[in-house]
């Protein structure tokens, strides 16, 4: 199992948002991006892989989003088909435990705090150690969306493992897709 | 200079599609995922990199639109964005030569066969050697969408050379952004 999560800065929680503007909704944009290159194969899904997106805008922050690759039936590569999904899941009402918006779509309050209380992730950082030499990969891994982390993210996570995947910065949707291919590569031996 | 092109087999040829429905404009959403992945870093656009996209759905096939990453000035990363400057080109008249539509994105008549006319491709295929074994990394890469090449495309490009990523079948941007990745890394001596 390979855990991915986005801090969506500004990104809304609440599902008033249009399919028609993703960007307006605090870079919802970026957010759906990363569930397409978290659990897509070519014709397939990645069934062990869950993406969490944690949402700190405007109205009702914080909220997590959660999408399970072994439950999901009705996601589409497109960024309105992850986005659809996103505004159904913070169009319900929902309490401190995770509940089932869709087929593999899970809301609940939240944010970055409890997420690292559950679950020890890496972080991605363009100055941390280079993903191709760590001996063992990680489970999980913390991204950020379009902002860097705030002060009191970097606070929450200031004893995590930092990671790089190359010397180019990029955005967090290209990061899990090269992290994935790292990961593919290693179950099949590939060097 | 990196140049991607993208094979889109059923993909709109005139500017009559929705930008509420890029899937249903010949699968236009996958094509618009290339140009993000092809172009973009966080907060900056890779120059030195065009992107083709060879578009071959009805009504007026085949057609041809260039993004050039030195030209470009409103690329925004959600496919939205891309797909509106695709919708633009395609609704200009066009010739045989390229016609600027938008700065950087320009539309011309004209498909695969000529395009491998001009400029060797090497093609990716998840059967291809390994792309980190490679000494010298090739300049161009062609991709399909969700579709394989067809029989006279493979006939087209039956003395290329072929490359894979790695061991799982990835969607073509998702193959996109791993191949940038290790551009990136040769070009700055990551291993």
């Amino acid at each position: 199992m390979t855990s991915f999560a986005i801090v969506g800065h500004l990104a809304r929680t609440n599902g008033d948002f249009s399919l028609n503007d993703l960007p307006g909704a605090g870079r919802m944009d970026v957010l759906c991006r990363c569930v397409n290159t978290s659990l897509f194969l070519s014709h397939d899904l990645r069934r062990d892989v869950e993406c969490s997106l944690v949402l700190l805008g405007e109205p009702k922050a914080p909220k997590t989003v959660l999408f399970r690759g072994n439950g999901l039936c009705s996601l589409s590569p497109d960024e309105r088909s992850a986005g659809a999904l996103i505004k159904k899941a913070l169009s319900i009402p929902c309490g401190s435990e995770f509940r089932e918006a869709a087929p593999g779509v899970f809301v609940r309050n939240g944010g970055l705090e409890r997420l690292l209380a559950e679950q020890a992730f890496a972080v991605l950082d363009e100055n941390g150690t280079d993903i191709r030499t760590v001996q063992a990969m990680p489970g999980a891994f913390l991204l950020s969306d379009h902002q860097n982390f705030t002060e009191a993210e970097e606070a929450l996570i200031k004893d995590a493992s930092r990671y790089s995947v190359g010397p180019a910065c990029l955005h967090a949707d290209h990061t899990i897709t090269v992290l994935s291919n790292e990961i593919d590569r290693r179950k099949k031996g590939w060097k």
